[in-house]
């Protein structure tokens, strides 16, 4: 399943052929068809292969030990490892960066990129509450507003990194979000 | 041109046949070729005008009289604007949203994507400075560095858009960005 995420993540769903989806997890197009599906439901499955991966570690960095600014700093910079995995070119995420071209058309797809983003603002959210629960900070804005804003950040890192910004630039921006959140909160 | 981005808007460029684009801009095929080329030139065209119609619009709505947190709000407002053109269920931007799939293949898109969220960085900073010129804050962090999480944000109000996320929400997040860059300012 990770090898058909890298190429639906390279070409998107509708640039990647069935044939090329064979050959690269070096299966025959039947036995490709009879294990899983048509290409929407592969594609549909590397998408969830691919956000449970990210989200995992994503989740894990973020709940660590220590405040909340380093706490955001380690879970965007732990989505900015998979955004460059395999070089210096970012790819991003396949989630964020190819189905958002494909939900207004696919209804499944749409839905799954719904249920992503609010899974990523919930677990973010959790978080900031944690940290108010310790009675680190008084709240200027509620737990989910600041959450949204983060996701949001994950979000667009995918799209500069598939325009081609550095690693470094794109690192900084992780800092300035995570020092922004601490300071309006 | 509009009829030509709408296309590609809902549909992508790999989704998007040169048949459908003759149909909906009611011309022969021929002659689309002998006007605008091939596809991709086509997309590229389409990509510059959308690009230019929404940044001359939130521009324009940035730099009107009033405090930094009113222009925010105001600059994402009419970005959302164009995200909900033509109905409750959000298109999102042209740019944003199918640009970000071509990239990694198509180079002439990659630049093109990364020359917008470019000028946009630029003019939000430009706006925040002079926000600082006006004597009405000490600055916390770069102007460039909260203009580019401002464009972030201007990304994935797009991508929640086209998951169905509804337009009171995305104001939500329009509000509660341009609060968090003023207290962190």
């Amino acid at each position: 399943m990770e090898v058909a995420s890298e190429v639906f993540r390279r070409q998107g769903y509708t640039g990647t052929s069935i044939d090329r989806l064979a050959e690269s997890m070096r299966i025959s197009k039947p036995s490709l068809y009879g294990t899983y599906g048509d290409k929407a439901q592969l594609y549909l499955m590397a998408l969830e292969a691919f956000a449970d991966r990210i989200g995992r570690m994503a989740e894990e960095a973020l709940n660590q030990e220590g405040g909340l600014e380093a706490a955001i700093c380690r879970y965007l910079g732990c989505v900015l490892e998979v955004y460059f995995e395999g070089g210096d070119q970012g790819s991003g995420c396949l989630v964020m960066s190819t189905a958002a071209t494909e939900a207004p058309s696919q209804p499944a797809v749409q839905k799954f990129l719904a249920e992503v983003l609010a899974r990523a603002d919930e677990v973010v959210a959790r978080r900031i509450q944690r940290e108010r629960g310790d009675g680190r900070g008084a709240p200027s804005q509620s737990d989910m507003a600041l959450a949204r804003v983060v996701t949001g950040i994950l979000v667009s890192l995918s799209t500069r990194a598939r325009a081609g910004e550095s690693r470094e630039e794109l690192q900084k921006i992780v800092e300035s979000t995570a020092k922004l959140i601490c300071a309006g909160y």
